[in-house]
């Protein structure tokens, strides 16, 4: 019944006298192009997809913010694969880092004390504002939300968790409940006591606001509003993507954030900054929430840590927080909890974005990539918005630009439409992803203002096909 | 307000033609083993713990089933870390393939085509029963769980979920809902549709059986009833460690899960097999399903697949369950699915089993393991009941043989007998952990019989202190 590979075998005994000696018994690595590819297709299955008909590139190199398939083409990851890879392909320090752990060990229980786990908690928390105490590690960002949830709820003794609309916070269960947007449907019925509110989303708003004050102003009230009608007092938190992402690189307006803050304080409601994407010197400050001058009660993170080098993600929590779990139980854990290999990569990491400046870089080339995405708005009549801030950015496609109707309906795309687009992108080797009406540009980090203006000519052609064939 | 550490810099621009030199800006690496605990301590939080009075070890290196602190004291792994690390510490196929995997590239998004991915994906399913299609790649176990019970309900339409009291799952909202022990109750109130029930615990059963047939008969006849009671065109899944790990090495009564599988093909349920700890050789099998005959439709799995050397887990689905993905969108996706460097180590470590033939050896030095805790429950009079398979074993001690009467009462231990236990075999460098009344011996599957032996001694002698002070 089962089918085992044929090979011819050592005893582990006979192994462990081979010592030193590597075992030949290997796959032949000569693989093409498209035997990877056909091989993944055939055995595995791939992310928010249906299977039939996809095609993915099948990968063999990269370099910088430039990856190659097995025929030589050069692709340009214009979206820093999934707003991850912040350094770019082939960072050399993350890269010796991982090398150097691996020569010491690659995994020892989280109970155990570990030179790179301490180094990477001790670095993190030398970034974050002064009322931040300790890290939870964990694997990746929804583990980090489930547990930055998790906490509020032991420490507030609380159980309703407020988030928003337009959200993506993960997919498992709890970061799911989270999410606001239509990932989050298969995970309903939902876990009670999780809240949803509107973002400020001032572009599409139902009536036009005066002024960001004006708008700040309504936000706050419809969500101070909303927590009196669900009951302060069964309040934990208040979860939010400081600023959201994938659904469309959504900026809060001045005053949104610190008047959140305030609420959060009236009711003794703790404010969760979700900056998994948004965090590690994406938006030009090293977390996103250091644009508004708040100082969040409890930050998860994940993606820029270690730029997806080793899976690696975490929540940091207050002092008081910290605090709490010196005499309470912290029931949570999971097996790969501060794993050195990813702290490893981590600390490079960190290290490697204050090494070489980083955040003076982004605030230098996101400035080019704004003012090129204003003359793209200007130039073109699909483009109804386009929201930047660092290299985060995103540019909304609408069919009218004074009706504001969204080049697809929310939650679905019948034609594919947006696909198509993709792949006229994809045509010219720009390689980024959409999400509803929106493409996303959140290039690595050390994209050069060369880089950034050569690419966004390829934008800018295909706006122009979608200007006379899509609306 | 931001600590940021003071560094001498250069740009990104300056770096990037400095290429392949290394950057000098490292902190001095020449820690000593209580530096390292002590900002441990300090900076990040420790699973499942009270924080305060918290003393890791600090582990400066590792080989085999050994590892050692920074004054030089030597520990024995005889529970593989937390049951993960099957080929122990600093195992060369891994290192090298890790290793060869980074100068290639770290990370490349789950919707490009990998090479160690896709090969991966390959192995494991021909690993696998001929029923079995695909493999969605996770980080661990818990969000493994997660995924397949989000695929179970797309799968079949119905929202319930069947899962046991005595069974831990992962702590993340899904998996922490599946869980039945303790772990669960932060994550209540639970998720709508999942439902618990009881586990064929014989050794503590109410009422005793007279035959393991008569156990058996008795289990699926209360399961079946309880279906029906549900409902069981609502009831998508029923989610079991096949055998139970953490809370205590419950091996299932002979026919057990061939019935089970028999009222899951008579309700059209499926059958979901956690393999995250019991997988991997654990029970002298690849999988521990195949030492009772049955096919499941799901298997997740983790830990030994990488050993822990990088962060991995998956969902295997049926060829069944696969198809309907073709056409169907898989509503499943995470940042680091497929992640390139894990899946190299996965498939370095899963060739590495076949080579040195581990379950052969699994299986000669789990009949040592065995003898020996049968020699130990006849010896002393605070053991109840032993329960082993490969190597994958529990002791559970008790006040009283013939009262059964725990140790320690369930979900608490009010004097901390359980750690003062551990204490005594810490002191003896034996390292487990403890789950209730019961000790955990699930050392890496490379350990020899001499070294088996020589630390079950180390045991014995803790198990007279236990039976002398204890009970
Ligand atoms: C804001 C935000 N939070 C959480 C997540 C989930 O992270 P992961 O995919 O690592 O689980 C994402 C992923 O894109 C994200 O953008
Ligand atoms: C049977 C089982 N399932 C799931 C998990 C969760 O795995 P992880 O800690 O990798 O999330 C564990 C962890 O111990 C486990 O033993």
């Amino acid at each position: 019944m089962m089918r085992q590979g044929s090979c011819h075998c050592v005893t582990v005994h006979q192994h462990q006298s081979l010592a030193s000696q590597t075992l030949s018994c290997k796959e032949d690595d000569d693989m093409t192009g498209e035997e990877v590819k056909s091989m993944q297709k055939e055995y595995s299955l791939q992310s928010w997809s249906k299977q039939k008909g996809l095609n993915p590139i099948p990968v063999e190199k990269g370099e910088g913010i430039y990856f190659w398939d097995y025929e030589g083409n050069r692709y340009t990851d214009m979206s820093a694969q999934l707003v991850n890879m912040n350094v770019g392909f082939g960072n050399k320090a993350i890269n010796d880092a991982i090398k150097e752990q691996v020569d010491k060990f690659c995994y020892a229980a989280p109970s155990y004390a570990v030179e790179a786990r301490a180094k990477l908690a001790k670095k993190i928390i030398e970034l974050m504002p002064d009322n931040m105490g300790k890290v939870f590690f964990t694997n990746a960002g929804a583990e980090a939300n489930e547990n930055a949830v998790k906490m509020a709820r032991m420490y507030t003794g609380r159980f309703k968790i407020f988030s928003r609309y337009r959200s993506y916070h993960g997919s498992s269960f709890g970061a799911g409940n989270l999410t606001g947007e239509p990932r989050r449907y298969p995970l309903e019925p939902g876990i009670p006591g999780f809240v949803k509110f509107f973002d400020p989303y001032i572009y599409r708003e139902a009536v036009p606001f005066e002024s960001e004050e004006a708008a700040t102003k309504y936000y706050i009230a419809k969500l101070r509003e909303q927590i009196l009608y669900e009951g302060p007092n069964s309040v934990a938190a208040i979860v939010i993507e400081t600023i959201t992402g994938s659904n469309g690189v959504l900026i809060p307006p001045k005053g949104y954030l610190p008047g959140m803050r305030a609420l959060c304080d009236e009711f003794g409601i703790l404010l969760i900054c979700d900056e998994v994407m948004a965090g590690w010197g994406r938006t030009g400050k090293m977390f996103a929430f250091e644009n508004f001058d708040i100082k969040p009660d409890i930050v998860t993170f994940a993606k820029g840590v270690t730029c997806g080098y080793v899976p690696l993600g975490g929540v940091v929590v207050s002092k008081k927080i910290a605090e709490y779990f010196d005499d309470n139980l912290l029931s949570c854990g999971l097996t790969y909890s501060g794993h050195p290999l990813a702290c490893a990569a981590g600390v490079a990491c960190v290290n490697y974005y204050e090494e070489v400046n980083i955040l003076e870089h982004v605030n230098e080339v996101g400035e080019v990539l704004g003012e090129k995405l204003e003359e793209l708005k200007a130039a073109h009549s699909c483009v109804g918005d386009v929201r930047y801030i660092g290299l985060f950015s995103a540019v909304e496609l609408v069919k009218d630009k004074t009706t504001k109707e969204a080049l697809v309906p929310y939650g679905k795309d019948p034609e594919g439409t947006m696909g198509k687009i993709l792949g006229k992108l994809k045509e010219r080797k720009f390689m980024t992803y959409t999400h509803e009406n929106m493409i996303l540009i959140a290039p690595p980090l050390i994209i050069t203002k060369e880089q950034i203006l050569e690419e966004l000519e390829k934008l800018d052609e295909v706006l122009s096909i979608v200007d006379k064939e899509f609306i």
